[in-house]
């Protein structure tokens, strides 16, 4: 089979987007025919500063890279690592922000029109998005909105653990009220039939975690497990899908480690991040189910700290190409 | 100096407690002076289980044993394993909860009198405490009130972590308004006092996590931090605590496992324990920080499931005897 065409979109052109692409590209080429989103300049510059000469080279040439159109009349690229809030040649916070939404909406475009077979975003500073009145928590909700994606699910992977935070980026206060049994059980759903599709896992093992301590203790404290987990345990294993729980936090991370679980799916995000981050630390991916295709992410920021000294380690986005690249042929076999 | 003498108790009778306690004697004399609280039957008949003839012919012996008065006209000893709800000879469910609230009262008394150096306590069955009509959340809880402490501060050890949650047997809905300022500060004093007191450690670098996704990024997902947390932080630090935050659960762990920190507390039980068991899993060891009296226990539960089976590993409760020693010694030193 052809080698699948990725769009891999720049990010925040001022994180270390650029320059992690650009060190992702020679594995890249093993798995993938690439295709960049985003500023020319500045992944030219990126592959120059981390002694990729070859790379700068094929850079827009036999490397293609697009651009959006109202992005090409910024000359020059934007330095990686310069301040928020000090504009150089246009690129400020806005902008940033401006940019990065812009390299996502073309990647989805491509997607859709089936040019590209999946899609790998560098990451984006969220600040920026704000700032440029994009009002989206975060790349999973952009794509939702982008495919018209109801529920979009965001998954995070790692070499012993796959993890769903149910909700994401919202106040602990306000999750027991958000997490309904419609909200588990339609992502329940997602992750079962994206398990199937993009990984050919028929009937996933998916763990249900528990919003309280110890699972509640039978109602002791709290009762979420018992009003709202349980009941939509049940109901999605009636439809045939093969989860279990909910399970308290303490030991279910433990058990799927062991092997006994291949997903499992936790009411808060700290509940999701704290394992995977422990365990794969700037190794893992990002997924997002349920989008009409296929998209991956590396599983960190944009760390503005470390941009523009060309140290970024590269393995969660190689990793992501990877895993965007193993998903396109399985999609082809599953369907 | 002499070796510390340490009351360990026995937990559920029908539990794993008794075997554990059994098995992990031989290297607990190598640091400590042992007395053993609970039913001597039952320790006997685990050393024998275990093959351990030596340790059951010294039970009672070498080894002093003491009972709870109102216990001993109890004759035999429960068998471990045996179904709640099942009594044999007298010992159903309200027995065992009885029965594991005196030890750890015989204990306590022990060591306010100072007959024993401090306290080891074997796990105990949460639902036994509340059918027996003793209406704790757990040891802790117990002995603070036994002690007629205020703020007993539960801590996690592991090897490479040491985790204090904030909040502990509570419904998370009810998490962000518990976490109040003088919960915050209070607690932290404890640990700040107790690092330097149990370990030596002065100045302890305590690193406080955030209750929200991403320490509630400025406010936009929640404002405990910015209310709370943050300004509990300015006035821990001004009163010459070494402590900073609030920082993300996604990161902080994994600085605090790289040596960053000394210890990590959270706002909730799951952000503790979650970190923990993954990378401590039934190694690590529970204290109680703020007592009158030093108090250590095995971080797992009594296992009814393997209990009678005599497969239990010992590990964690024989480093709970280790650590008990090393802070009499320490507080020998310092206290």
């Amino acid at each position: 089979m052809a080698l699948p065409t990725l769009a891999i979109t720049m990010g925040d052109p001022a994180g270390i987007g650029p320059e992690i692409v650009a060190k992702a590209l020679p594995e890249a080429f093993r798995v993938c025919r690439p295709i960049l989103i985003g500023i020319k300049e500045g992944f030219v510059d990126a592959a120059k500063a981390c002694g990729l000469e070859d790379i700068a080279r094929q850079i827009g040439r036999s490397i293609p890279v697009e651009t959006p159109e109202r992005l090409s009349e910024y000359a020059g690229a934007p330095k990686p690592g310069e301040a928020d809030g000090a504009p150089r040649m246009g690129y400020d916070l806005a902008f940033r922000g401006m940019a990065q939404a812009a390299f996502v909406r073309m990647a989805v475009e491509l997607a859709m029109v089936a040019d590209v077979d999946a899609l790998v975003t560098a990451p984006i500073t969220k600040s920026a998005l704000h700032k440029a009145g994009i009002h989206y928590p975060g790349h999973t909700e952009i794509l939702g909105d982008l495919t018209g994606t109801q529920t979009p699910v965001m998954m995070l992977i790692g070499e012993t653990l796959r993890v769903v935070p149910l909700t994401t980026h919202c106040p602990i206060r306000e999750v027991p009220d958000m997490l309904t049994r419609k909200l588990v059980e339609e992502k329940i759903r997602v992750i079962d039939k994206d398990m199937q599709r993009y990984f050919g896992m028929s009937k996933a093992r998916i763990a249900l975690c528990a919003l309280n301590p110890h699972g509640g203790e039978g109602g002791l404290f709290g009762k979420e497990e018992i009003e709202i987990l349980a009941p939509a345990v049940v109901r999605l294993r009636s439809e045939g899908i093969n989860i279990s729980g909910p399970h308290p936090a303490d030991t279910i991370f433990v058990k799927a480690v062991k092997g006994e679980y291949d997903v499992v799916a936790t009411p808060t995000h700290d509940q999701a991040m704290i394992p995977i981050k422990l365990l794969h630390f700037d190794k893992g991916v990002n997924i997002t189910l349920g989008l009409p295709i296929i998209r991956t992410s590396p599983d960190h920021g944009t760390a503005l700290d470390i941009a523009g000294k060309y140290s970024a380690d590269p393995t969660s986005m190689i990793t992501a190409i990877k895993t965007a690249a193993d998903m396109v042929q399985k999609i082809r076999i599953h369907g």
